[in-house]
């Protein structure tokens, strides 16, 4: 690998870490990424291996001239202050100084974040840049959110954000992988919408396919995402007394069917605000790759910026 | 009045105002305040009197030397960094630009903050200096609370830490002042504490009495205090999930039933626990005069103290 001569911006390498695959494309400074290519997880024993992970960031950058580093986003508990990862299960890590050991291994700088939080910040900084409160919320296979609260993403040691884990009234009897009852995600995540809607007698593969139901008005389907939206709109509408966002980004898997959630989660919200003001619920502008796009700002975070630079 | 000499520090005029009374108190640039006096909130038809609350300022500035400036707190949704109360029901207040009002009237400098917010700062600031992520939370006639996180305490254009309107399972039917059911403060505030008591069937002035009859043991005091710390407990597990704080700190007036708050409410957060880490809760190092503390650190704030003038 060659590192960035001091007229070009370079490139940074983003990946985005996940239990069974891993994406990983090239990272502009300004926040646009070239393709996005996926490949199987290093994995060794039970584990995602962290060896094999620094592998294939030094391979990539081995073939490609001007890699200024790299920025990792993965699930879990990430304290991306101390690049740390206290507990990832979906990755079988516990405690791992991820950021260090890949620096290490890689001979390259490096950022470690939360892919949510990281997702979150992507869509912040690139489509609502002068927003100061708002909640970014990944509708994925499960349920987690980024909170911007004073023109700040709050981490709290990478503890923050976990409104996927709020019990709700219509989760009410369903179990969570957490270990808990009656989570926000049982009923509204896109693996939710889906047990849901097997739960009444359906038959889906996946969110999308209920999503197209709900549309053609089958009872079932429509049945399922009013109880999502039910679920969503209390979760939110609970957010919205404790911080008080002006905008709700609806993003994950399935945003794709925001359509079918953002009227009736409104009118939850409406329907419950006293004393606090209603936020704007929209749809995410990016799509899936919203977590690599982060990793690659969190990569120029890391390493600087040309523009940075050159004022520095 | 005089201003301060270049020699001396000086002092500022901290303000707590309430519906019926205001407090009022000498705050040091340290934190530390002189006696706390109260006087009626100067009030004028259906609201507290702006002038008449500028002319008890001026007046007490005029009998002192070396007055700098003044803080005051405010109940209601109040915009600190604008120097705004947006609305403050008890004061009959909606949309005053407090800050600027007061500065022109008194001819002094000043800053404008929450009360519970500010009392928070105050417990904060003097009292958990090293800590990132902790809750105060205000338990007096209803329930507000102070969320600070990564090393800030939020704000949220004066809309954050409402979590006495969060819905518990224990306010089930009770009619809370917000509008809505339910809400926490309906069971868990020291108001709460003592219609619930009157519910069962007892009779007590205050919630200091109900917590006395409680440590005697009968049964009806523990009762309430039983539904006040398991409707705290869910509020608290929730606020975890979503802000995981590592302490947090009971307040107001009910703070001195800690004894018979902190063991239950604990077990209830333990019990929750999965992901999360779980905080410490302690009682409140402040008294009831944490608002007007409060209230001379942000006046001090604004005015600079003594040694960063020297610094700067």
């Amino acid at each position: 690998m060659s590192v960035a001569a001091p007229d070009e911006p370079g490139i940074v390498l983003a990946v985005d870490i996940g239990g069974t695959l891993t994406k990983l494309a090239w990272a502009a400074a300004d926040g646009t990424i070239g393709e996005v290519t996926r490949v199987s997880s290093p994995r060794s024993a039970e584990a995602v291996s962290v060896d094999g992970l620094a592998e294939v960031i030094a391979e990539r950058a081995a073939g490609r001239d001007g890699v200024r580093g790299f920025g990792l986003v993965a699930p879990g508990i990430v304290d991306a202050d101390a690049g740390l990862v206290r507990t990832a299960p979906n990755l079988g890590w516990l405690d791992v100084a991820l950021r260090d050991r890949l620096e290490r291994l890689t001979g390259l700088p490096g950022a470690v974040g939360h892919d949510v939080r990281t997702a979150g910040l992507a869509e912040w900084r690139l489509h609502q840049p002068n927003e100061t409160d708002l909640l970014f919320v990944a509708l994925g296979t499960g349920i987690a959110g980024a909170p911007v609260v004073d023109g700040r993403l709050l981490a709290a040691g990478g503890y923050a954000g976990e409104i996927g884990h709020w019990a709700v009234a219509e989760g009410s009897g369903r179990v969570c992988a957490c270990g808990r009852m009656g989570c926000l995600e049982t009923v509204a995540s896109a693996a939710g919408i889906v047990r849901e809607y097997v739960r009444l007698g359906g038959a889906a593969e996946n969110a999308a396919e209920v999503a197209d139901l709900a549309r053609r008005g089958y009872r079932a389907a429509l049945d399922t995402f009013a109880r999502a939206a039910a679920a969503l709109g209390e979760a939110l509408g609970r957010y919205n007394t404790l911080l008080g966002p002006r905008l709700v980004v609806l993003g994950g898997g399935l945003s794709g069917a925001a359509d079918l959630l953002i009227p009736p989660v409104t009118a939850v919200i409406r329907a419950g605000v006293t004393f606090e003001r209603e936020p704007r619920i929209v749809r995410a502008g990016l799509g899936a790759d919203a977590g690599v796009i982060g990793a690659g700002l969190l990569g120029w975070d890391r390493v600087g910026r040309p523009e940075e630079a050159g004022r520095g």
